[in-house]
């Protein structure tokens, strides 16, 4: 193997040694056995098997949307987690500095890579954020459905251990309402069945 | 919504919530901190991962494969672990049961989607296992240097813990060669030298 060869692959090797970090990046999100929290990891994993499950449901042109490209966002969609952790969704103070973290975290480690690979990798990410594809858009609704779906099984999750109020997870729903709506009828009974049984707290 | 297409969706949603469990099953393979065993969801993500970094490595017709396919299979590919569990790769034993018993598993699993989506799932395992496809082989082929890297990157992995010949390895590693040829000398450089350091013992 020619010498930069060898280095191209010893830059990709790294990269996903790097990427090993993912799988201690804990969510606010249980199992669905209450058994410890969900990883970012194992996380990225069940959006792409809920996404080819649940494909037929997106709304219009997302149904017709490059299946390949939106895996491949959710893929790397978390993998700036390694140095910016988990931001949970109900912080406000923490969202607010969530961009910067992350931006700088994607720079560490995406540059990684190979230059060609670095900036392809960086720019699925980078999609993925900008939420302006269908595929980006897929993905986001997958992502949303997701932990819904893990908390709604697993008595509540993270509504129930950390006091989210009914109109806060209404606003972070609001990408399935819009590309994957025939799911919201759903959402919305899970919502308003948590919400009756004081779980989800009524309120701003 | 029709109440067909609420049966429908209930059951992806009951099969998604079941896929949850593959977070639990746990491999031999630790993390490269060493720090816990990896389980079968957050490897499932990794070989998503490094099927998309080291695609350019593939031999002839696998470089040209169908990458959305190869994804695919990589994202069910051990789904029946959670009735089979991880059957380790250097136990004869387990491994001549494991056919019957992921069969068996399939069967359950699978079926708790609707009957058309059952039957997508199911090829894309059945095409994993057959080995045929490019697809499959690339697929196959990344899931032997994904614990290989880790192996590696971690002092040894489940090399060490579990007594394993350097031909035992070799063997297991095989599909490298032929799939992912480009990556087989790192590949022997790195058994080596776990050979050479006694982590991996010689001999049959």
């Amino acid at each position: 193997m020619a010498p930069e060869s060898r280095a191209r692959l010893e830059r990709q090797v790294a990269f996903l040694v790097e990427a090993d970090k993912l799988k201690s990046i804990l969510r606010r999100t249980p199992l669905v056995d209450a058994s410890r929290q969900e990883n970012s990891a194992e996380h990225s994993w069940h959006l792409l098997l809920t996404a080819m499950v649940l494909r037929e449901h997106a709304a219009g042109a997302a149904k017709e949307c490059d299946l390949l490209r939106a895996l491949q966002l959710m893929v790397v969609h978390d993998l700036v987690e390694i140095d910016a952790g988990d931001t949970f969704a109900y912080d406000p103070a923490a969202q607010a500095t969530k961009m910067a973290r992350e931006a700088a975290a994607a720079d560490r480690i995406f540059s990684l890579l190979p230059p060609d690979q670095a900036s392809e990798f960086r720019a699925l990410w980078e999609e993925f954020e900008a939420q302006r594809s269908v595929e980006a858009r897929f993905a986001h609704a997958v992502d949303r459905i997701q932990p819904l779906l893990q908390n709604a099984h697993s008595g509540g999750g993270s509504w129930s251990t950390h006091d989210v109020t009914r109109d806060q997870v209404l606003r972070r729903m609001a990408p399935i309402e819009t590309d994957l709506p025939a799911l919201w009828p759903l959402v919305l009974e899970i919502i308003d069945a948590f919400s009756a049984a004081g779980v989800i707290r009524l309120g701003e």
